[in-house]
C-alpha cells in the first residue's frame, strides 16, 4: 500500500495535524487550539499526542507513514530543523524543533517555515503541478515569497530565502517595518500596514464611512474592516485597497525581473479584498512589464484551500525523496 | 590531452576570441573592433574566421576544442540560440545566432548573455570557486546580476532572469529608464544615471568644480569624470557617489532577502570608483541588514580581471557537462 503523509500546520493561533495521500487528498485531520500557552517541549509533545491519536482513530500505526512534515510560522533553519525564532509562539528562539518532534517517532520528520510549506505543497498538488520553476507568493498579515527552481525548494544559505516583503521599494517612506526599516514591501502592502495606511488616508482628506465615528480606532482597520468597506464603497478603503494592491503589483514585476518564472501563483488572506485588489495588482504588473514581457507569465490565485497549510506540511516530505 | 575552451566575448565596441584551458588560464587572445557596421551574418563570419586564424596561429585543429562558447551585450534566449534584442549591435532582433556560428563548427557552440557568461566564469575559474549558490552582480553602464543556484546558472523562463537593474525601488523617482519605467535600480544607480544624476546634485545647490564651466554639458558626465572628480574632492561629484552606492547598497540588500546567498560577488566599471563607493555600498547593507543575518555573506568585489568577459564566455561550454 502506498505511504500516508502526515502533516502538521502550527500557526500562532491553531494547530493542525492532517493524513493526507500521495495525490494531496486529505483523509483526516484534526485542529486543537491546546498549545497557545505552552512551552516549546510541551508543545512537541501535543503535536506527537494528536499525530498518534490520530493513527490509532484510523487504525493505523506508524509504519503507514511516509514522514511527518512540519510547517511553522517563524524563522527556519532547515538544514538543522531549528526554529531560530518566530513571533506567533511563545519562546522556540533557537530550538531544535525536528529533533525534538523525531524523538517520538521512527519515521522521519522535517520542519520548514509556513511559507514553503504552502508553495511547495501548491507545487505538488495545486496549481504548480507540472512546472519546473514557480514563486508562491503569500499575501497576508506579511509579505513572502516560496521559490521553487528545478523542482526544488531554493531555500538559501540560512534558509531565510524568499523574504520579499523585506525587499525594500520605497526607500523614503515613512511606513516602518516590524524588522525597523522603512520602505519595506510588506510595510507598504501586508497587513500589518493596514491600520497606518488606512490612518494616512484619512487625512489625506479621503473621505471614510468609518472614521468619522468618534470611537473609531485605526488599530481596529483589518482585511476583515476593508473587505466590509469595499461592499460599503467606503472611499478611504479603495483608496488603501488600491495603494496596497499598486505596491504589491511592483513586487511581482521586481520577481518578474529576478525570476522570470512561468508561473507565479497568489494565496494568503488579502486576496479576500477581491477583483478591485486583484485587478489592480495584474494592472500594475503589466504597465510596468511593457515589452520586456517575451513569453506569456502565469499570475494566478492558488486555489488549495482552507487546508493549504496542512497538505503543504505533508508534502514536504515528498521533497526529501 | 585535456580539450581548450574557446570563448567569444561579442560587445558592441570589442569582439575579443580566446583559448582558454580547463583551468581557466588563457592560453592566447585577439581583439578586433571589425564587426562594428557589420550586418548580423557578416559578424558571425568574422568570429567563425577569427576562430580559424587563431587555431591555425596555435598549431591546432578544431578537434582540440572542447566547445565554443559566446558571451553576448544584450537579451538572449539561452535555450534557443537567439539574441532577441540588443541595444549595443546593429540589427540582431530575433537572431539565431547559436545556429548561425554552429555551421561553421563540429564542435559544440553555446551562447548566452555577457552577464551570465561573466557570472559562470567566476563561478568555476574566480571567487565563486567552492559554492554551490551564488550572485554575481554587475555595476556598470546597467546592472544585473548572474545567479547560480545548485552549481548551475539559473536562467528563467525566457532566459532573461537577473535583471536586477529594472526592478523598482523608488517608484516615485523622476529618474527614468531605458525601458521607460521610473525609478529602476539602474536608472538610479546605473552609469546611465550619470549626467542626470549629477545635474540635479549641483541643481539642488551642492558645489561642482566642473559645471562652473560655461561649456560644461553634463552629458559628459561619466565614470572616468566621476573617478577624476573624486580625486579633486568634487562636492558634487562625492554626492553623486554616495548616492548611487546607497541604492546599489537596497539592491544588494533585497538580493540577499531574496535569496540569502553565501556570496555576493560586485563586478564592473563602476567599482573603479574605488573605497568610497563600495564602502557606502557595504554600509548601507549592514544599516539595513541589522540582526536579520542569522549567518555571515560574503560581498566582494571579483577580479577576474580584463578578461573576465572572454573567460566566462569561455566557462559555458563547461556548464554543458
Amino acid at each position: 500500500m502506498e505511504k500516508l503523509l502526515c502533516g502538521v500546520d502550527l500557526g500562532g493561533t491553531k494547530l493542525a495535524v492532517g493524513l493526507v495521500d500521495q495525490e494531496g487528498g486529505m483523509l483526516d485531520k484534526a485542529v486543537t487550539y491546546d498549545h497557545v500557552d505552552k512551552d516549546e517541549d510541551s508543545v512537541v509533545k501535543l503535536i506527537a499526542e494528536s499525530i498518534r491519536t490520530m493513527l490509532i482513530n484510523n487504525h493505523l500505526t506508524e509504519s503507514a507513514l511516509e514522514g511527518i512534515g512540519v510547517g511553522v510560522a517563524g524563522h527556519i533553519n532547515y538544514r538543522k530543523g531549528m526554529v531560530i525564532t518566530t513571533s506567533n509562539l511563545r519562546g522556540f528562539r533557537n530550538y531544535p524543533f525536528r529533533e525534538k518532534l523525531q524523538a517520538y517517532f521512527d519515521v522521519p520528520v522535517v520542519m520548514d517555515n509556513d511559507a514553503n510549506a504552502q508553495t511547495y505543497g501548491t507545487f505538488r498538488f495545486g496549481a504548480g503541478r507540472g512546472y519546473n520553476d514557480m514563486i508562491f507568493m503569500t499575501l497576508s498579515t506579511g509579505i513572502g515569497i516560496g521559490i521553487i527552481i528545478d523542482g526544488k525548494l531554493y531555500r538559501g544559505f540560512t534558509g531565510t530565502a524568499g523574504e520579499l516583503g523585506h525587499t525594500i521599494v520605497e526607500p523614503g517612506s515613512s511606513m516602518r517595518c516590524t524588522c525597523g526599516n522603512y520602505g519595506c514591501l510588506m510595510a507598504l502592502a501586508g497587513g500589518i500596514a493596514l491600520p497606518e495606511l488606512y490612518e494616512k488616508t484619512v487625512k489625506k482628506g479621503i473621505k471614510s464611512t468609518y472614521a468619522v465615528r468618534k470611537d473609531f480606532d485605526y488599530q481596529s482597520v483589518d482585511g476583515k474592516i476593508l473587505k466590509e468597506g469595499l461592499k460599503k464603497g467606503d472611499p478611504a478603503t479603495v483608496a488603501v485597497v488600491k495603494e496596497m494592491a499598486r505596491y504589491t503589483g511592483i513586487g511581482i514585476y521586481n520577481i518578474f525581473q529576478i525570476f522570470n518564472p512561468p508561473l507565479i501563483l497568489l494565496g494568503g488572506g488579502l486576496l479576500e479584498l477581491g477583483d478591485l485588489y486583484f485587478n489592480e495588482i495584474r494592472k500594475t504588473f503589466y504597465d510596468l512589464v511593457k515589452e520586456m514581457l517575451f513569453d506569456p507569465i502565469e499570475i494566478k490565485i492558488s486555489r488549495l484551500g482552507p487546508d493549504s497549510g496542512l497538505l503543504g506540511a505533508a508534502a514536504l516530505i515528498l521533497e526529501r525523496s
